[in-house]
């Protein structure tokens, strides 16, 4: 009996993960989605990844997940998210200490749990933001903790070489209801289209010449 | 000036974090006591982390920690911690999968909001109980996990290589109070004396001629 391709997927409801769903479910894994609610701004991106994963029927779990000593803009209300004319070159405050490893372990909790053998995480190394947990080196050496700890779990990052607009050519490839995703760090009704993340996004629909079908 | 010493503590109100709590204190460091609220069976671990961090005014925060999927014993009600005629020579049911993992980044995250440079943990590779995630292997795996992330914090593990005695041992030269520290798996009035966590605290002292203050 062949064994069944189980995964767990860092699931935000956004472009990027999205996408990673799509692509998992394509190579044929029963994919368990893992969302995160830490207290964002908005939960418009929450919103969008339980509709997004009960449209493809994967199970889903939501974790509770407090930082209390956060002081990153993303989780604090009070703070305004800043508008950079470029991209920054430095760790930007909208960055949240620890996140992807908190995230990535949680994931390799459950996915221990439900005998996954593989974490997928849209960690995105070309047109990402400067987080230094978005990197290969990051995830090469997070994979090394997980073959100490004998999991036989591997964290995979299919989009790590990938641009924007490549990620979005994948995606349409694999019809992603990009309509259904939700990329903006704000949570207007509409997508601000001034936050990094708008911008990253807009940029990537402008060189596929693919029109966003969110806006 | 000399930089403030800051450490993050790994602390649960047992006889090892007790005593990791006093060497960083010996040391020189400012600590701050991160304790983790993950549904235990009883909180009488907790309660003595409280007591023992309020002791020595060091700050400290509770993370409420909820893992949906986890089917252990020491968090589920339903199961019957197991009793051993000898200390288990594999991976036990008492293992929480992950736990060190998330603790360990968690902490990571703690640490780098109040500019700690050391997160202390008080695992033990000696008298351990046959958890992946306490071995010297999984540590030097996560502190290259945090060199990557760029953030100068180093995990420390003084009593990697100590077995029970000569944590008991130590912990009495610095006047850790074990008379407040809660080791028992159970959540009983008194320590069970017969769960596997009892049978070791029990062995440490008695080969230390020290009598436990806690019994």
């Amino acid at each position: 009996m062949k064994t069944e391709k189980k995964a767990v997927i860092l699931f935000s409801g956004g472009l990027d993960s999205t996408t990673v769903l799509y692509y998992a479910l394509s190579k044929g894994y029963k994919c368990s989605c893992l969302m995160f609610d830490y207290e964002q701004r908005h939960n418009k991106e929450l919103l969008s990844a339980i509709k997004i994963a009960k449209s493809v029927k994967a199970e889903y779990s939501i974790i509770k997940m407090c930082l209390p000593w956060s002081k990153d803009v993303l989780t604090n209300k009070n703070k305004k998210i800043p508008v950079h004319k470029r991209l920054p070159k430095t760790i930007p405050p909208t960055y949240v200490p620890g996140r992807n490893t908190l995230f990535l372990s949680y994931a390799l909790s459950y996915a221990q749990s439900i005998s996954a053998q593989t974490i997928f995480i849209g960690v995105n190394s070309v047109d990402f933001s400067n987080y230094p947990d978005c990197t290969s080196k990051f995830i090469k050496a997070y994979n090394e903790v997980l073959k100490v700890l004998k999991t036989r779990i591997i964290v995979q990052t299919p989009l790590l070489k990938l641009n924007k607009a490549q990620i979005i050519k994948l995606g349409t490839k694999l019809n992603v209801p990009y309509q259904d995703t939700w990329t903006c760090y704000n949570g207007y009704e509409k997508p601000c289209m001034r936050c990094d993340s708008c911008k990253l996004r807009a940029k990537g629909f402008k060189e596929t010449k693919i029109k966003d079908p969110a806006i």
